[in-house]
């Protein structure tokens, strides 16, 4: 049971964590910081928090848990805002889509990092995007990532993995660094080509024509292309190593396809066609 | 109203075309050629077909209509066994995703090109293969693009226009040339795209768990991925020229916004993206 709950940024993510565990009953009070008053009341209106500030230190005063659900990009200046504020029996934890950058921020910002720290991903989202997005389901059966850190306490991952688990999520843990390159690999690569995608044909001489006549498929494939440009930015930069390194490998992997295709080389092509479809097919399986 | 159309290669594609016809009342009889027995006995016993053959002659004997429904690179195959049985009465179209490959193999075969010849493609299908996965309604709202020829007469046009539309789709015409360019971005691309990225994310040591931590964004952006291996074989090879044009312009713009996330170019990213989103959000709203 949370006592009192504190989101931090009032968006699709920190406003379902907050419907999530008041619908399961696991929090008593949650209230929230956000830049603009009016995000606030319309959190309140919609019955997603408690009560809210504009000033963080008013907004997390009483806090049991902390989350700052953020874009990554904002993490490092609400950390230098949480600073004066966080008190040794405050669990923190975060929800952004890379680590390495987040825990690197939160050094910055604390010096020591806090014993009660710990970062966290729940792998959920929809195209959709503000506190009014918000629905308690959003989690219910989706994984979520902890990645505690040598100074994180038992008792702080406890209550996180808890909370979490509380929503209807499971919940995995691994190290920063190896979540970095998953997520390069089965996120931020993926909306990397999905944007280079429309892009490309958007800038090309018959586009208007070229969407014209695009079907179902295209559709599927391009969906993420509709994601949050600035949300992106800031993943883009934020895991800038382990995303150069999955989209060099990937840029070879097509070189090596263009080859095959110029060349005729039917072996190379239905090998790779029938691999990649094999591995889908697992995958969808399992999904 | 058409008398006897014949399919030849009985899949989901012209399955799904004589279903729709039927439905409709517009085809008094339709048969098909197919290489084995059995796929003709299936097809009768789903209703798709009133009779079929293994041999070409009989198949077509009598045939008002003629559509080959086989992949692309079994076409120039076919029109070689089509030749001596096909009279000046009978409309010829095919529905490969490919048009020029498809004209050079008809070319080919008939030396002279029929003035009953019609290339057709309609922009639909499933990942589903096989005459038991067709379905009336397949067609449904769907664009079919007709790219007649110098040599096309005019009635064959109308003939092999009323029975699309008569399925419930939407008939364009373009040259086969743009026809050409225009799918290998909105299609052929996309796929190559998705086979590329599940390969090398299946490759890499970690894919088990890769695959593990993918969300619904990875399933929808690889589905294109799960497609048959020897039709995309084929459709690649067909449409040669135009695929390499397009997956080098991509490749150029994807080095682009790798060298924009190296140098931490963020006006480029956003660009990028924004420019991305917003052309994905038009084509959605339209779709």
């Amino acid at each position: 049971m949370i006592e009192q709950l504190t989101i931090v940024g009032l968006g699709l993510i920190g406003g379902s964590l907050a419907l999530a565990l008041k619908q399961a009953g696991m929090v008593s009070r949650v209230t929230a910081y956000a830049r603009r008053q009016e995000t606030i009341d319309e959190a309140i209106g919609l019955g997603v928090i408690d009560s809210g500030s504009t000033d963080m230190g008013l907004a997390v005063a009483g806090a049991s848990v902390v989350v700052v659900a953020t874009p990554v990009g904002v993490m490092a200046e609400m950390f230098e805002l949480l600073r004066p504020h966080l008190t040794p029996q405050m669990v923190l934890t975060d929800v952004g889509s890379t680590k390495g950058s987040v825990v690197a921020a939160a050094s910055q910002a604390f010096g020591q990092l806090p014993a009660g720290f710990v970062p966290g991903h729940p792998i959920a989202g929809t195209e959709e995007n503000g506190v009014a997005a918000a629905f308690a389901e959003l989690y219910q059966g989706r994984r979520v990532i902890l990645t505690p850190l040598d100074s994180s306490s038992e008792p702080s991952v406890s209550t996180i993995r808890q909370m979490w688990q509380a929503c209807g999520a499971e919940v995995v843990e691994m190290g920063v660094e190896h979540h970095d390159e998953v997520l390069a690999a089965t996120s931020h690569l993926p909306h990397m080509l999905a944007f280079a995608l429309v892009d490309t044909l958007a800038r090309m001489d018959e586009s208007e024509e070229i969407f014209e006549f695009a079907a179902g498929g295209f559709r599927d494939f391009t969906r993420i292309a509709s994601s949050n440009p600035a949300m992106w930015h800031d993943i883009c930069l934020a895991n800038r190593g382990a995303l150069l390194a999955v989209l060099q490998r990937f840029s070879a992997d097509l070189g090596e396809l263009t080859r095959a295709i110029e060349n005729g080389d039917s072996e190379h092509l239905l090998q790779t066609f029938r691999r990649a479809k094999g591995a889908r097919d697992r995958f969808a399986e399992k999904f």
